[in-house]
């Protein structure tokens, strides 16, 4: 990059909001994947303006821009392929409004998820979306990626919590799709288009989220089944019951016995699955109903079912799901992690399918995820070393893709298509869905100066 | 129309599927709004291939096409403003699947809403979005408006709802966003962009819908209060104790008094407002929250309170609600729905307001609507025929639109932008956000053919 250009954008955000050393510009160059490309230079703006006017020098002078949160993106969303710029928002973080009266609340794009959380659960409110890197991850990101986690069953995603977004087009110019009010259908639902859209359509820059009354209470069960046709008939049962458990998570065998032999939780090692499922609403509601989830777990014949007492029982339950993730890079040092889904009732056959896969290619396969909305992550443990592997590894991960989609679900159901499932995105799409796609983000950013490489290939 | 064009119509889907006598016409010349304009031809067709069959000639030849359900729209959204085809979809209308396993159905567009939630609900499920036309309006353009109604508080409104779509584009080809999953963040959100597009980027033909269970139970109660700010302060009272109830509606002094007048239900008539509220859930739960939500209005001084003890006197509060609209069609000729949605907190500052217009303009205005999530309908009973009240009807409306707009609301909570609120666009998504949806609007649909004049004026 012409040092001129740096020049110019240090003059817009400040000498010290942009990086260009070589451990910088690696810093900023990989994700929660295994692909990685260093981007010429590093800016972290601190206002809408300053993003505005990074995006119109950009835009003049046809540099890529790749906006960036924490980089715990599962699909290489945010590498910066191509090199430019790499936008990190993290320096917008403040959270501006916690508004119980119209519960809602309104943060900028480098807000910390978790952060979010605690701080409307302080006021008695509740944000659902929970991925599993709400630690570390960042609103914006969320809101680009669509992001969901295991309570999206029972409250949704981040798309169903979004009420108004402050964006910057590609050319600078500055949007406001939607408000403060749940109901709104004034014009196209811009908030909704730019929610997943990956940072190819525009930059958040501002975030109003609604928030709902926090449960009071939450009952967590443990279940253990002998095969997966039984497990997947307590999952229809429950919800069948017109229970709709706040979260209700699946752990393969495999998950089992690498939990168990990394990190021993007390998992029944003999299982061929366990669900993890919480119930939650008043206290006689999530009391009332994880009764009923127990008995329909009885009924169906679950081989053991462990309903914790109290918080710090739950804790340990909880444990053995949290340590799958851990568990899996013990096993070697590249960890891919899939959320190919399927129409939930097609659960147990996507883990028959999968299972072939695991025996076809001889890889290390672990399945664990989101049982009750069909968001399944088989997880492969390889190394990124090992070309052989890597090929077997491929072939596989085309293979589910493959499979996800006979089954009637689709490639990505939380963590976007990034770089690593566009070569796919054809498959589901078809030829026309993928051209709709394509004239929208050329009628949005016709110079695809946005996030280029990611979801659509090439 | 060139008689050619219309033979070649009738070659596409059947000679008795095409109407172009004056008294067809007339009939697809209005909706639910005072506006009317005569297509040049009504088409109704049958299935996706003669729809894709008839946008590609429509494309061809540059006529204009406006898609309608049952025409009970309350925006002017499908009138066919500038002539062309009336593209009727009601044929359309088979329950494909009620899957309760992926508790989703799948249903043509000319489908009645409420016999979906018939279908469904025998078996179990609920789908919740409830216009208030659900006897007459159809999927299809419930789906286009992103239709509402009460239950949105609780539930959400058609949006949240749409699994996936099948949409002919502009030119013919068809394209099928989302899917069969509640997860789905395959690209775009054209589910979403879609929905609430009101016809102006595609032809919905077929729709798939999420389901949830359905509520055992529904607990009624109706609350009368002495003045606005006491009723304003229920609403917040009852959603800050944590509870979301099904329904939370407002009717003012003038709707009490023009329902007692026509057709009387036994409302206190000296009351400022009532509100009429349901809890649901589980038989436990329904009677908890409702007996809550007692306690509460208790607390905040309600002037009467009616809790109904079974479903025919929660009937008898209802028939109270549902009065209002015939009711107002008994004072002048002409109703003007409209649909200005503020944030809830705004309700009694928005009443307020918009007793000011009553008194500024001289209208017939009455207050009702959705309180709990801020979607209040004034109503203007005016006749069409009398120029001068037009005036200063007209005058109110823009004046109700800035009233909502100022107080941090939207134009439209559920109705659309469609032809009567398309001239104040602008003045909510300011030039950038305006443009924008342009820009998507042309690269679907570069010849303007599919429902002109509609959302963007001119």
């Amino acid at each position: 990059m012409q040092a001129s250009l740096q020049q110019e954008l240090a003059r817009i955000v400040g000498k010290d909001r942009v990086l260009a050393s070589p451990e910088d510009l690696l810093c900023y160059s990989y994700d929660g994947t295994f692909v990685a490309y260093k981007p010429d230079v590093v800016v972290k703006p601190a206002s809408t303006e300053q993003v505005a006017r990074v995006l119109e020098l950009a835009c003049r002078e046809g540099i890529p821009v790749h906006p960036r949160g924490a980089g715990t993106g599962l699909s290489g969303g945010s590498v910066p392929r191509g090199g430019g710029i790499a936008l990190v928002m993290t320096a917008m973080n403040t959270i501006y409004e916690i508004n119980p009266e119209d519960m809602l609340a309104v943060a900028g794009p480098g807000v910390i998820t978790a952060e979010l959380h605690r701080a409307v659960e302080e006021r008695g409110l509740f944000y659902p979306p929970d991925p599993g890197s709400a630690e570390f991850c960042t609103l914006g990101g969320n809101v680009a990626e669509c992001a969901g986690g295991p309570r999206a069953l029972k409250y949704g995603v981040t798309r169903d919590y979004i009420l108004g977004l402050e964006v910057v087009l590609a050319d600078g110019r500055v949007v406001h799709p939607g408000g403060r009010t749940v109901k709104n259908v004034t014009g196209y639902d811009l908030c909704r288009l730019f929610t997943g859209s990956e940072g190819t359509l525009g930059v958040i820059t501002k975030i109003t989220l609604r928030l709902i009354p926090k449960p009071q209470a939450v009952k967590t069960i443990l279940a253990a089944f002998k095969d997966l046709v039984q497990t997947g008939e307590a999952v229809n049962a429950i919800l069948s019951a017109g229970i709709i458990p706040r979260t209700l998570e699946i752990m393969d065998s495999v998950s089992i016995a690498i939990v168990e032999q990394f990190s021993p939780c007390g998992l029944p090692r003999e299982a061929a699955a366990v669900l993890l499922i919480e119930t939650d609403g008043d206290r006689e509601q999530a009391q009332r109903e994880a009764e009923r989830v127990v008995k329909v777990l009885k009924e169906v014949g679950s081989a053991e079912i462990r309903l914790a007492a109290d918080a710090r029982e739950a804790g340990e339950l909880w444990r053995a799901r949290r340590a799958v993730s851990p568990a899996i890079t013990r096993i070697k040092p590249t960890k891919i992690a899939e959320d190919a889904t399927v129409p939930r009732s097609q659960v147990p056959a996507m883990i028959r399918r999968l299972g072939q896969i695991r025996e076809k290619y001889q890889i290390d396969l672990v399945i664990f995820g989101h049982a009750g909305d069909g968001n399944l992550h088989p997880n492969i443990a390889c190394d990124c070393r090992d070309a052989g592997e890597m090929q077997r590894v491929e072939k596989a991960i085309a293979e589910i893709f493959q499979a996800a989609l006979e089954l009637g679900g689709t490639l990505s159901g939380e963590h976007g298509i990034g770089l690593l499932k566009a070569p796919f995105l054809m498959a589901e799409l078809g030829e026309a869905g993928y051209q709709a796609m394509r004239d929208i983000k050329r009628s949005l950013d016709p110079k695809n100066i946005l996030n280029p490489h990611k979801i659509f290939s090439g």
